[in-house]
């Protein structure tokens, strides 16, 4: 049996998607600049993507930003806002469990003359909504929080913490890295006082190298590429037209049977961690109530290395990841496990599994018992 | 008859790429930094990819950095090169005709203190060697130049573009915007000088999305895109791959027979000049011998509104571009066009008309048969 468990790092591509990509590469395969009927066509293919997605956030059409992926709409959205409004104040906020391409490009911004303040979390992963609030300056322009933590689920209150903000500075912009978030609950960016908001295509089904910004009507952005100015100028370049259409599926997709598929998941993440824990020596990281992202598990086996239990599990056909599998810089220690407390003794004994909504109880079922007869035989090895 | 002629702005996906693209996006969907088989899978598709493109340049794999296409290639290798080498000296050399996703980055880069050239070319849209080496100083950091102009398809003598300026001064890199090239001629940039060169999918039958940029051994970039640190840190962000294998499979696909497909597209274009001239007031802008684009012709037709004549050509099957198409600006005055001093009565009276390999002599016959018939009809509408 195979059972993949690694879809916070990326999903199967829905057939769906798949099919309607296919079509315009191979058939509206038009340019959308292009002034005749087959630029038209690939247009139209943008816009009934561009329908559907902001169906799902029940924003305007025209507050999307297409993008290459989570990473770009991140940079987009914190360096585009951040030179939009250095004359008004050069503080930002984030936390110190956000994904690199957040803290690299705050690192980036803090080079250039920003002021950047890291909000601790509790051993949950979680800010404080009242520290969030006592952090908020006049001269705060931009406060980042990830709305689902990609290693350990850990969910922030995001409408509460945005009204938090605006209390303090109307002016200040929120941004949300939905990047695991989307296709896992509901979010309404226009009454949540979300004015950006991130989002990557291939953690829901839709395809790699595409994802989007939403951009609160009205925000102004620097853009990070320049050119033909496409997108009203606010990210140049041919728009990926059938990575957009898949994109658009995926989203359409995700959201029929939303509920369903959410609770399912979540069933599916208690009976794992139950069963789990069962195992001598197993911890689980992260709330175990439904406080949190339905899909994300973060195990620690005392006694066993990460990297070897997830190669164990990998013959026997079970994929999970060692760290978020988001940094290239493998095998690194966790910033977000470092963040909770976890023991020293467990920070490279953590595996993630991470579950989709087509990922059956039979699966789990056959991936627990795996875990089950290896753990105890790969702590034998243990150093003493 | 459908005949599409409008193969500068975008191609159609080749069979061989949205196959291979399919079988990325549902069965190979790992993420390249997972460490389990489903992670190696990926990797090996981009691999595979890599090694498809570097046998057509003749380079090596880790010279090739994968972007979501031309205008971040381009926006990469000169913010990229201005950025890491600043220290050195200020000053950039471009042409007057480059593609906006030039233009704008430099110009953007004045505002932050570099200082531009902007060499002027010849009434066939070439630049001077002469001027170039002239322009070249001790402080200059960069030269971007474009190989083949993407409006009248004028040649760029890269080879001893590249010399020339290395010979005034060695440190200077040498850009080249090779987006309309890539595909329609042989290029080693090891051999030919080249530092860095900007490729699109989409511009020789891969996909949207998708495009790389070469970046010679031990050239400094600063990134674009802060994350993860994939692509040895030059750009962040989860890798495309089934774009990335697309690409891989187009550039492969390309270079199969590329010298009997050059041909056809020269006969084709040979054969189109020769007839479309005939009609009376239409000419040809740019050369009319091989020293050019072998798929680009621009043509004015005086008397006839450029877009007047694009849509009714379109009402009989044509598609052919009024302008580049690579802006979104629509519909603007075109820089080359004044570049090259075309009279002000023929800059809103000019199309793009341009070819793939597939194009047939039948379809051109038929496009041509198009022309002669509407552009005499049209011009009676003229304004006198």
């Amino acid at each position: 049996m195979e059972v993949y468990l690694d879809n916070s790092a990326t999903t199967r591509c829905s057939r769906e998607a798949a099919a309607v990509m296919a079509s315009v590469l191979t058939t509206d395969y038009g340019n959308p600049s292009s002034m005749h009927r087959m630029g038209m066509a690939a247009e139209n293919r943008m816009r009934r993507a561009a329908e559907q997605i902001a169906g799902t956030l029940r924003c305007q059409e025209k507050e999307l930003v297409f993008t290459s992926g989570g990473t770009e709409s991140n940079n987009l959205a914190i360096c585009g806002a951040a030179e939009a409004n250095r004359r008004r104040g050069r503080h930002l906020i984030t936390s110190a469990v956000e994904h690199p391409s957040v803290l690299r490009t705050m690192e980036r911004l803090s080079e250039q003359g920003f002021e950047v303040t890291y909000l601790p979390v509790n051993r949950f992963g979680e800010i404080s909504v009242e520290e969030l609030k006592e952090a908020v300056r006049p001269d705060t322009i931009l406060v980042s929080l990830m709305q689902m933590n990609n290693e350990i689920g850990a969910l922030c209150p995001t409408e509460e913490a945005a009204s938090a903000v605006k209390s303090v500075n109307p002016d200040t912009l929120f941004h949300v890295d939905a990047i695991q978030s989307y296709g896992k609950m509901r979010i309404f960016p226009g009454r949540m006082g979300i004015d950006l908001l991130s989002v990557s295509g291939h953690k829901f089904h839709g395809p790699k190298g595409a994802g989007f910004l939403y951009v609160r009507d009205r925000t102004k952005l620097k853009p990070l590429l320049c050119g033909g100015g496409q997108q009203r100028g606010v990210r140049s370049g041919t728009e990926n037209v059938p990575a957009i259409a898949g994109l658009g599926a995926a989203a359409a997709a995700a959201w029929d049977g939303l509920e369903d598929k959410v609770g399912h998941m979540f069933a599916l993440r208690e009976h794992f961690i139950e069963t789990v824990t069962e195992i001598a020596g197993v911890s689980v990281n992260g709330r175990r109530d439904r406080q949190c992202a339905p899909h994300i598990v973060s195990v620690s086996a005392e006694g066993v290395r990460a990297e070897v239990l997830l190669h164990a599990l990998e013959e026997r056909g079970v994929y999970v990841s060692a760290g978020s599998a988001c940094s290239s810089n493998r095998p690194a220690v966790s910033a977000t496990l470092s963040a909770i407390g976890l023991p020293r003794t467990l920070l490279d004994s953590t595996v993630r599994v991470s579950f989709c909504a087509d990922n059956t109880r039979e699966e789990i079922d056959y991936a627990l018992g795996v875990f089950a007869e290896l753990i105890p035989m790969l702590q034998k090895y243990k150093r003493h």
